[in-house]
Formats: structure tokens, C-alpha cells, sequence
């Protein structure tokens, strides 16, 4: 595997709350969900982040990994880490969190720019081999994302 | 295959509604997901029927077969084939529903007794093989039943 | 007071569920709540009889009256005494329920001709003077059926 | 009417969002709402506030005012003002929202100390002489909500 490959999701990241840096390539052969969000984004709170939590309790963290990643490109000054980890722990989040890193004088930050998201909550489903698999903005069914995530799970070959 | 095989899931109803008699047997290789009812259980209306709509959609056909299974085992005065009927119309439910047998002098019905099922709503899932691999009594959440259709999608050898 | 008043609110009904036949005649004085609906009426399981249910648990009983009409329309062959009855055990409907009379070779039953409701769920709110101060067709949010109650309860003059 | 009337509820805030200052000497007469939040605390954002906009939607505001107090007594360093402006711009958060006063050293802000609020989300609701009648801690149905209000709305004496 060549970690150079382009379609290899990569995290550029100012740092991580709740936990110590995550090597994604360590992660091969799992799937990652990565739940792309800001802490004062209203569809976040209410549907995407609570969404990242029932997939945490239903899979298996060897089967399924979440990660969230914080995106912040507006009201810099209100979503600072510091703001971030106040609100992990009030809301009871425990999975890794990537801060998405801040470029100088650019609203929009470099993982966010790298890969063009929309806006959030935008959900990364990267399969076994590192690569996105499915992506989705403002959100998808239960239902759906389980089944989408049961056949990544059972289908896809295991890295190399 | 052999039909007489114990371990295969058999309905034996009185009828059906919404379709024609469905025959399992001809449906090996698909996942087949049956939702058992009754038409003024509660918990039924307002969980199992929705969730049962919810796979019908996020599932082609082909892959996951919805089936109903009205097993009346209380008040069989007022759940009759008639009011079914009207129910079915009413809450737009499409997928075709077996009627379980009910027998002179016996408030379970057939299908329900041979199975033991412990009310309604119970979740059935019946494999590509036609054997039931799961099932859900009182309900399950969206996530978690997405991710194992999901996989036995995924996962499961074809029939024969 | 004159019973003969062409705006009081009068039922004209085929018998009565849960209850021994109420008077409206006594219940000058009280705010009434009439919920109009069909057992098999989805948007009335789902919303106006709950909803009914909790009018009946925030007001005493001296203040707001809580009473059902099952105003059957349609499927009349599925939505009969006996299956009234099992609907209202099954979801724990404890209120008087009047059905409204059926008339010969006619959809529509007498009381919602009389008063031309729209359809179910529709909701009737009768002064302490027995007139109809406010129906709803199709449902009100909870907090502003609250309000309104809560203005007629404090403001009409009671009964003389 | 004397303002040094002990029981009359004053606000002790450091600065007003939303608005100009409201001075709650000049809404005798009228019903007030207080809505004690915290912009991280996960019932005030999923049900005290969303509440509290309903409110402000279902009655006029001469008849009920909605105001907040933003009643900070953890992760001061993340709950700052400018932090709350970006919260209340997100989620479309119109209503004045007081800031309760900091104190040197202390955890508890202000008002919250004087009145003694147990914790986030807390309502307060204010009768027309300017005096709390209600106070609810960690939630109220909107039922019973909007018939308390629909109660005082109409049966309170005006201010004189």
C-alpha cells in the first residue's frame, strides 16, 4: 500500500480533542465513519452528532470506527478548542476528535478545502482500504447508513 | 433443497392481503425480513409497521423482501380479514401481508404457535437460505437492523 | 337557559363507549374538549388521540371535560362496536366515547352532517355555555391548544 | 407600585444579546417568560429553547414577552458573549437574552444566586405585577405550559 496513493483519505489537522492522534493508516481493514461538524451548527447537534453516537454503540469499534472531525469555517472566534472540549464533554462525546486545520486568512479549513465539503454535518464513510467510499451532506436515515455500513463491514476485502 | 427440511421457515395462513399467496420457497437468495402484527397493537402502528416501511424503501426488492404476518391472537372479533383490509388502505402499507391460521378453539394462531413468538411486534429474518437468523420481539433500532440486513445481504452464500 | 338553542352543541349518537351516555346539559360550566376521529384514522392514532389524552391529564376533570366521537365515515364494516371497543383497550383511551349515529344509506353519521365537519381528526372546543367556540381540522400544537383552553377555563363566565 | 418591593423579579445582568436593554419595570401588565439557559447545556438547546420559541410564536407579545438569561455557571471561558452571539445567530434565537452578571471569584452568576435556580434549563414565569408565580426546573409539557399561560394571560388582574 502506498500512502502517497491521492485517494487515500488524509486528516490535516491542527490536533484532536478526547483522545491522542489517530493514524488513519493504522486503521486499515476497518471501516472509519468520520462525522464532520461544528460545535454551534444546529443539524450537528441535533441529528448528526447523536446519529455517530448510536453508530459507536451499535458496531464494534474493530468493525466500525468513528471519528469526528471539526470543520470550523464560521464564527471562528466562538468555536475555539477550548469551546470544543466544553461542549464533548457536555454532551457526553467520546470518540476522537480531528480539529480541522485552520489556514492563515482563509474562513474554510484544509481538510474541509482538500475534499470539498459542502458544509455540516457531512458523513465520510472510507472503507478498508482508506479510500471514501460514500459521502453524505445534512444527513441520511438510520436504516440507511446501517445497511450501507453492514455490507462495507461483510463485503469489502481487507486491505492488500 | 428440501422443502421438509425443519429448520426452514414456513407460513401456514389463511389467506393473504395486498398480493397474491407469496411462496418463500421461490424467494431463496433474497434476504426476507417478516414483520409480525396485529393491526390494534400499538406498538405495532406506531414502530413496527413504520420500520417495516422504512426497509421496503431502503432496500430494492430484490435484496430484502418485506412480508407481513397478521397472527391475531386477541379480540379476533374485531381483527378480521375486513378490517385488515382498511387498515392496510389506511397507513398506505403496500408490502403483502400472510394471514396467520387461526384454529377452532385456539387463541393462537398457527404460525405464531409453531414458532412461539411472544406477541407482537416480533421481527423475523429469514436468510438466503430460507432459515429465520434473527429475531426482534417489541422492536429494534433502525441502525442496528439496517447493519445486519446490511450484512447478510453482503455476506450470505447464494441458496444451494 | 333554553336546550332549544340552535347553538348549543348537541351529540346525536348510536350508544356510548367507556362510559354511561354523558349529558352535555350538565356540563355547563365546564369546558369541553371533543375529540372527532376513526380508529382507523392514522393521523388520529398518531397525534389527536394522544394529544386528547394529555388535555386529559393536565386539566381536572371540573375544568375540562375530555370526550371522544367516533365519527365513521368510511370502512363502517371495519370500524364497528366491538372493534371500537378493542381499539380503545388497546390504547388505553379512558374517556366517554359517543359513536356518532350512523344514518340509513348514508356515509356520513348525524353529527358530523349536523355540524359539517371536514374530516379526522377534528377538534371541538364548547364553551362553559355549551356553544363551539373553536374546532380545529387536522390538529393544533399542544402549546397553543393549551393556551386557549387555559383562556377559556380563566375567562368565560361560567354557566348562570 | 414600589420597584424595592422584595418580591418583584429583578434581573442582574452584565449586558444585554439581541436587543437593547429590557427593563422589566415597563412590561407591567404583560405575562413574562424567563427561559434560564446555558448555550451548552444539551436539554436547554433540545427542549427549553425550542420551547421558548414556540412560545414567543404562539401568543402576542403584548400578552406574553419572551426573554432569555443567559445564567453561565460552568465552562465560563467557553460561554463567553461573543460565543453566545454565534450561538444565537445559528439557531434563529430573536428574543432579548440578558447576560447574567459574573461575580470576582465566584461560580454562580447573579441572579441565578439570588433566586436560587437549581440548574439549566429553568422557566420562570412572571405575572403581570412583575412577581414569579411559576418556576419549573429541567422541563414543562407544552400543554401544561401554554394552559398555565393561557390562565394567567386571562385571569390576572392588570397592573394598577
Amino acid at each position: 500500500m502506498n500512502e502517497f496513493d491521492p485517494d487515500i483519505f488524509i486528516l490535516d489537522v491542527d490536533g484532536w480533542a478526547n483522545s491522542e492522534p489517530v493514524d488513519l493508516a493504522e486503521l486499515r481493514g476497518q471501516v472509519v465513519m468520520v462525522e464532520v461538524f461544528q460545535m454551534l451548527c444546529p443539524g450537528c447537534v441535533s441529528r448528526g452528532i447523536p446519529q455517530a453516537q448510536r453508530v459507536q454503540r451499535a458496531f464494534n469499534t474493530d468493525l466500525v470506527k468513528v471519528i469526528g472531525l471539526h470543520s470550523v469555517f464560521e464564527h471562528h472566534e466562538a468555536m475555539t478548542p477550548v469551546a470544543l472540549n466544553a461542549f464533548l464533554h457536555e454532551y457526553g462525546i467520546t470518540f476522537p476528535v480531528a480539529i480541522d486545520r485552520q489556514r492563515d486568512g482563509q474562513r474554510i479549513p484544509a481538510t474541509m478545502a482538500r475534499y470539498e465539503f459542502q458544509g455540516t454535518p457531512t458523513t465520510l464513510l472510507i472503507g478498508k482500504d482508506g479510500r471514501i467510499k460514500h459521502r453524505f451532506f445534512g444527513g441520511i436515515e438510520d436504516l440507511q447508513l446501517g445497511a450501507i455500513l453492514g455490507q462495507m463491514v461483510a463485503r469489502e476485502a481487507p486491505a492488500n
